[in-house]
């Protein structure tokens, strides 16, 4: 996507062609800068200190943090010791993972002076399959964005409700709830994204908004309290979310606060979406809130708030009366019977047993 | 109630007898401060500035200051630029210029120099008054939530959830949503409140945990986000809010998000109370979404946030992109079906027509 007018990805090897270059999204939203990554060691660093985030950009940033560990040594020792500490870097990173390993897997029988240049072109294969992936979900929801837009009579705005950020910086490109919209937006669809702040970490109001405004799509920012008012008054035309995990019977695990937004469009009449690559699919779960254990964090993302000063500097502020505890879950469930269809790579399906089999027979139990 | 044990009002006249002491909520949570009144247009300011902040403590502050400005100047003139004055302070207060009429209504026929110490007495009686109407919707409160606890076998704790501040720093003392948790804590009921922190304003962060944290009672901040997934998880046992108006059918126009969290209540099988006194009833409403229009606030409220930094600095932080508009919406709307009842001084009621007009068969039409 675009950021003031040039397109960029996530991540890319730099014009020497064997360093890589990233975006730092801990410097988001105040500050946009690159870093270039000449190591294992600054790849891991990447991805531990959360200059990359979001499942696929992960798993890209290992591989090519594999790439890197095998420029500088080649040997079957150095390959496993690298797999090792960059999988150590976020272990729960399912991403990471199958692509550690999909790496390892195709280098491993080379010789080692081969080695390199096909780890290589392998993640360079990684991204593009992920772009892939995320234009098919944005092409599969553009066709429901633009149904939606006929119906309604061609109004003059197409209103689109989003929580949290599943978009092009937390992909390699496009994103998976934002490929929909940045494909309307660029195809003239007047589309305008109401914004969920989405507390505590407030990627919503960072992320999403940022990535928004830089390529040039309306959009507006809102408390993650107002979205229920929007739609009793007729302010949201569909809401599209991403999700973290889905259970083979169409359950959503998503950011915290999901599941609100999911009853109000079901009280008012709003369609629900949520947009999918298939490896979000867990074929083994069939009840999503007695299934899936939701993590906890650390109360600190509620109780302090970081963000620009007046005059410019980067402050952190705490914003809890002193002794009071807070408590923080980072995901929440919604029932597959408060969301209106699945986008995912290969199409749109209710959000059930059926609907899901019926796009992935090769998969489906 | 208490702050650190000792007794408060958030209101009462000086050891002179004739200075009015207020605290003074800007500084909270970080700070705890007292302010002395010694004439009306310091009490202008107290209301202006939000030193003092709530409907009923502003009615409260509005008849002190008329009291403070006829002990200057008892004169006719004085009396009616007073009035006008004070009114002028936040002139969308009811309880304002309902205490302001009160007051000049009982003063104006008495000869001047009788005026100011009428007007003491009657400041005094409002606040009495105030105080009465609370602890009565407390009782009633407090019978809901014991039969609840009984209901449920008497668990170890009573999770209870509210939304933004209703407590008693919006009134004279005890509140209104908060004074059933207050007499619960008081007597023994082992209660602990997820209090919502309740974005943009933060008034659950910072207020409703202060209050509840002086005052001793248990607590947990968390995101607004974060309701639906605790009643999912059988975490709430009961969600009690307050009301800034409530329509003759019983659709209540809350702090925005309250509609949100009534409808996980519902979704979950959770009783969802309001409690409120006869002030906030406007008996010539019937449809709440159609009839109420919803105040819409500087996006500032949104887009900056102030809270202390790790060297107690009090510092004022901006978290969006540049150019990322905001939009903020103060109130939303809970239709009465989500209600499972409204708790009133003069006991509880089903959210509809029929049962306010069986609580209030004097003013119902």
């Amino acid at each position: 996507m675009k950021i003031d007018g040039e397109s960029y990805r996530t991540i890319w090897p730099a014009e020497d062609g064997w360093r890589v270059v990233i975006i730092d999204q801990t410097k988001l939203p105040h500050g946009f800068e690159t870093v270039v990554l000449e190591s294992e060691d600054q790849a891991a660093h990447a991805i531990r200190s959360m200059q990359v985030r979001g499942a696929p950009l992960i798993g890209a940033t290992g591989a090519y943090g594999l790439a890197l560990a095998l420029r500088a040594d080649p040997s079957d020792a150095a390959l496993a010791a690298s797999y090792d500490r960059l999988l150590a870097t976020r272990p729960t990173a399912v991403n990471l993972r199958w692509a550690l390993d999909d790496v390892r897997g195709r280098v491993a029988a080379l010789k080692p002076a081969e080695r390199a240049a096909a780890a290589y072109r392998r993640a360079a294969e990684i991204c593009d399959d992920d772009v892939a992936t995320c234009r098919a979900i944005g092409e599969h929801g553009l066709a429901v964005f633009r149904e939606i837009w006929e119906k309604k009579g061609r109004p003059k705005r197409l209103n689109v409700l989003t929580h949290c950020n599943a978009g092009w910086l937390a992909t390699v490109d496009w994103g998976t709830a934002l490929a929909p919209i940045y494909l309307a937006h660029d195809s003239g669809l007047p589309v305008h994204v109401w914004v969920d702040e989405t507390r505590p970490r407030n990627q919503g109001a960072s992320i999403t908004a940022f990535e928004l405004g830089r390529h040039g799509v309306p959009h507006t920012v809102i408390a993650d309290n107002v979205g229920g008012h929007l739609m009793q008054h007729g302010l949201v035309d569909l809401c599209i979310v991403g999700t973290d995990r889905t259970t083979a019977t169409g359950d959503v695990c998503n950011k915290i606060g999901t599941y609100l937004k999911a009853l109000a469009a079901h009280d008012n009449g709003v369609p629900f979406y949520v947009a999918l690559p298939y490896t979000t699919i867990d074929w083994t779960l069939t009840d999503g809130i007695r299934g899936i254990e939701i993590e906890q964090r650390d109360p600190r993302e509620l109780s302090h708030i970081t963000g620009r000063t007046a005059d410019g500097r980067i402050e952190t502020v705490g914003i809890l009366p002193e002794g009071s505890a807070a408590a923080n879950w980072a995901f929440d469930v919604t029932p597959a019977r408060y969301v209106t269809g699945l986008i995912t790579e290969r199409g749109v399906c209710p959000a059930s047993r059926e609907g899901l089999a019926g796009l992935y027979p090769d998969r489906a139990a």
